[in-house]
């Protein structure tokens, strides 16, 4: 989910200020906690209540929509660094990415690494790349778990689980750890895009039903470097990607991406080995709902306090 | 929460022969997916909503005790890397420490990591030390917000989150990545000590009454290295640890950690600068939860189908 695409000249000392001073609201209110860090942050009851009822609500129109022919899984927040491979996200969002580096030298070395520590010196050099990497987008951890021939209708899974992307900001609604549910489809070109056009509008009703604005506008990935401006306008060229935006600090602000659907085209089914039952690439499709930004869409749309807000959006929460 | 010291000998073969054997059921039962790392799975639909179940029990075994005084929080998997400092896991565990690395290079450094990437090499170098790491444990987020002088009663905390510890292992039950929740007290030493005592039994007791086999032991934390030896025969002469085990393997077998109960003195108070009225650094202990032990230790009680459990158990979950 980016920075969606705006023609109007945005005011960005304003929305700094905005954003810092609706952060500092949700501190102040025990929503959030700060930990020190920009982008991660400890959730009050509040917004822990708050954020499994979106999860929730989610879940049951995932339910509603597929029964159980959606497999339904979650991931932990760290997954095989291998796959940061597969995925290509080492080649096109190396700056997103975040690795796990783990010790593994002995008491010489650890004695060194306290003796640095001691006269003020980082110890992170001491720390190795490890196997495992943090998950940048929940429906990563699943192509693995498809590889090899799908079913004849393909597949649908309900995933979600915490990602983390490296983007420190002092907007609260980027943060560098959050959850994510997709509902993702993987079969056939036609499968993918049937099921990106139809959740697209889905996930907009759901979202207008809990009385928030939103806009669906096309959108890029934030590909990295020299070679990721073409890759962004071929994704752009071809429409792949649809973000669901809700305006969180006013109507003369881009609004904020609180969903977004992708199309992979055979990306996945290429890079995993995934085929249909006639042995071509699988293509998938998903739809991905953020659920702090959706949380903190409604705060921001509603109030901080949830006991004002509309009968009608807390009865469904 | 570590092995318990166990004086009879262990079969150790036929111990990995049944961890593997529990894992590869529970593999296809579809309860957990394996990712290909030792330690990291998927979790399938039964046992997100088992563990949810957990979550949630203990969460209103919480609130019937301490009501509105316990303040619930819960945590990201990521935190900043200086608490792993200043908690002194560092020093302690860094064997078990994860710290997240990030990619900070510009387009020529990225097209050097995609070259040597294609020739087969590990990227793994091109990443630096970031400021943040995973949370070993989920109290550790909350002594940095305790920093200060506690009101007259000192506080509890229910907090909740995901940790992470390099330990891989073929044993399902010890995963890398894994879900605690610690009900905390911070406070005078009196406080802390009776906080400890009084939930170890109430931990057991909300154990057994999903019927399960618990037997309470003394344990010591896994300890780095030479120096480690001390601060564990020192943690175990004072009794500062206590684990609640279950049999997950056999009854000729050591019982698996499900709960841990850890009286820190006044470790924290110091390390975090947390005071209590008097001006003394605040004592600490906490009874840790491990959901994900919690739902294998009833898997293995009760089989692996949910409904074929005893109702009694049921009913609760």
């Amino acid at each position: 989910m980016t920075r969606a695409a705006t023609a109007r000249v945005v005011d960005f000392t304003e929305l700094y200020s905005r954003q810092q001073g609706f952060r500092a609201s949700l501190f102040d209110a025990g929503l959030l906690i700060p930990t020190g860090v920009d982008g991660v942050y400890g959730h009050g009851a509040e917004f822990t209540e708050l954020t499994s009822a979106i999860d929730a609500l989610v879940a049951a129109a995932v339910r509603e929509v597929h029964g159980g022919a959606a497999t339904v899984l979650s991931f932990p927040p760290v997954m095989p660094r291998e796959v940061l491979d597969r995925t290509d996200y080492i080649a096109s969002f190396p700056q997103l990415a975040g690795a796990v580096s783990t010790y593994t030298g002995g008491d010489a070395e650890h004695r060194l690494l306290l003796a640095g520590r001691a006269a003020g010196h980082d110890w992170g050099g001491h720390f190795r790349a490890s196997d495992v990497a943090l998950v940048p987008s929940a429906c990563h951890s699943v192509y693995p778990t498809l590889t090899g021939e799908l079913p004849r209708d393909g597949a649908w899974i309900d995933v979600s689980g915490h990602c983390y992307r490296r983007e420190p900001s002092i907007d609260p609604a980027r943060m560098q750890a959050f959850r994510m549910r997709e509902i993702v489809r993987v079969g056939s070109d036609r499968a993918a895009v049937a099921h990106r056009d139809t959740w697209a509008a889905r996930a907009a009703d759901l979202l207008a039903e809990l009385d928030l604005r939103v806009q669906r506008a096309p959108a890029t990935d934030p590909f990295f470097g020299r070679g990721g401006r073409m890759l962004a306008a071929s994704q752009s060229a071809d429409n792949l990607k649809t973000e669901l935006l809700v305006p969180l600090y006013g109507d003369d602000m881009p609004g904020v991406a609180v969903a977004s659907s992708n199309y992979h085209r055979d990306h996945f089914g290429v890079h995993f080995d995934i085929t249909t039952v006639d042995g071509a690439p699988a293509h998938s499709a998903c739809l991905g709902f953020g659920i702090e930004r959706i949380a903190l869409a409604l705060l921001a749309a509603h109030g901080l306090d949830r006991r004002s807000w509309p009968n009608a959006v807390n009865a469904q929460l």
